[in-house]
């Protein structure tokens, strides 16, 4: 790798991967450890200053994250970028590491920035928990039809107003979203939701694959799920699925 | 399920699941928490009487189970098989999972009654450390030629002396095992072995891993792993591959 030395207000870009299972989610919290207060603390530890880093949003308690996108800005001009990650992650918690640093133009963000998300939502069919599975996927005790839950699911894709499919808790007044994929497969006793979009509100993929399972098990019909998005009242959707199947894949830019 | 009642003395045989991380392995020690102590303790409260079981055989600490067998000899007679493993599983650690009770000839044992077993072995190929990975995957640092691995895996099939893959510290006398499958497939960047015999010897599938990766960097040679079987000498073969990426995946009766 080429030399490259950080110098005072550089914009860093980097991606960092966390089991989310023991984290109150990404963002600073007053009760709990978050991801961003261990990353901060890291990052302020090797620059002998405060850092503030920016993520691509966040991820809600327990929600895991193969690839979010972070950065921060350099306050001192003593390091070189090459070190960075081997620095961080021979001190990190074992449920976070970080990866690929990189020299953005002044004007990136990680949170502004961003074009487009994807996640996967995992489930696994069994009667009985699966230790080795349940970490990182929903445990359903019956088996889902999945053509009508893709039948559902592409009624969802495109560009609408998601107020119906969002927590109603939120600070985002324009609700309107556009999904370019919404993909289910099921292999081998597991399900997977992949969901690709251009933004996602509050709990809104833990909302959509909630009201798609409904739909696998006959609870709500194909043609229920147009009216719940027409309706745009968020008590017609189906459950907010369990956090712990949720993992943020990848953020485009 | 039809209503089977249980009696004394008869042979019941279950399916268990555990994620190892936690654990000191699966058979009871003085130092540490067992996946047999906990398995015991539920079954010794439900049946209010001491029930020891038995397995398939131990794992050490920090390997997985996709499915241990385990079988006990049922001390009373006042419980309904089809409710054990819902009592069990809703008390039992997190990481422990039971389920498929079914009774057995009296002359059933878990572990003698063995025909054969499978393991899966999981790698990951990154720089940094993949925290959604590496709960039940060894990481590796850099690529691995899987065709020399494959050449070299061919020469462990069949029926072997395989006292240079067997750790020293063992009480068993006779090191003669046979694999009938050890097969490498390579998926995005994850190295999976699957060995399938119908006996191993203590770390007998780590120690092979461990030699099979050092063939994979070049380290050893194909035609080396011969020579290394041959001379029946532990300290010829490659390290011991960490636990965290050993599950045993079925047990054949």
């Amino acid at each position: 790798m080429a030399l490259c030395m950080l110098y005072h207000g550089m914009v860093i870009k980097f991606t960092c991967e966390y089991d989310g299972t023991d984290f109150c989610g990404f963002q600073r919290q007053k009760n709990g450890i978050s991801v961003q207060q261990i990353l901060e603390e890291s990052l302020s530890g090797i620059f002998g200053e405060k850092i503030v880093i920016h993520a691509s949003g966040r991820t809600d308690t327990g929600v895991h994250a193969r690839a979010q996108v972070c950065s921060f800005k350099v306050t001192n001009d003593k390091l070189e970028i090459s070190g960075l990650g081997r620095r961080m992650n021979s001190v990190l918690h074992e449920s976070i590491a970080v990866r690929d640093f990189q020299v953005m133009g002044d004007d990136f963000s990680a949170r502004f920035s961003v074009k487009g998300k994807k996640y996967l939502y995992r489930c696994y069919v069994s009667q009985s928990k699966s230790p080795l599975r349940d970490r990182f996927a929903l445990q359903l005790y019956k088996s889902h039809d999945i053509a009508s839950m893709q039948k559902a699911a592409n009624m969802l894709m495109g560009t609408h107003d998601f107020s119906a499919f969002c927590c109603v808790r939120t600070d985002k007044e324009d609700k309107v979203r556009t999904i370019h994929e919404l993909r289910i497969e099921s292999v081998g006793g597991e399900i997977n939701f992949w969901i690709r979009g251009n933004g996602f509100l509050r709990n809104m993929v833990r909302i959509i694959v909630g009201t798609l399972l409904d739909v696998g098990v006959g609870k709500i019909s194909v043609d229920d799920v147009y009216a719940i998005l027409e309706s745009k009242d968020r008590n017609r959707a189906g459950k907010t699925a369990d956090a712990r199947g949720l993992t943020l894949w990848c953020v485009e830019y």
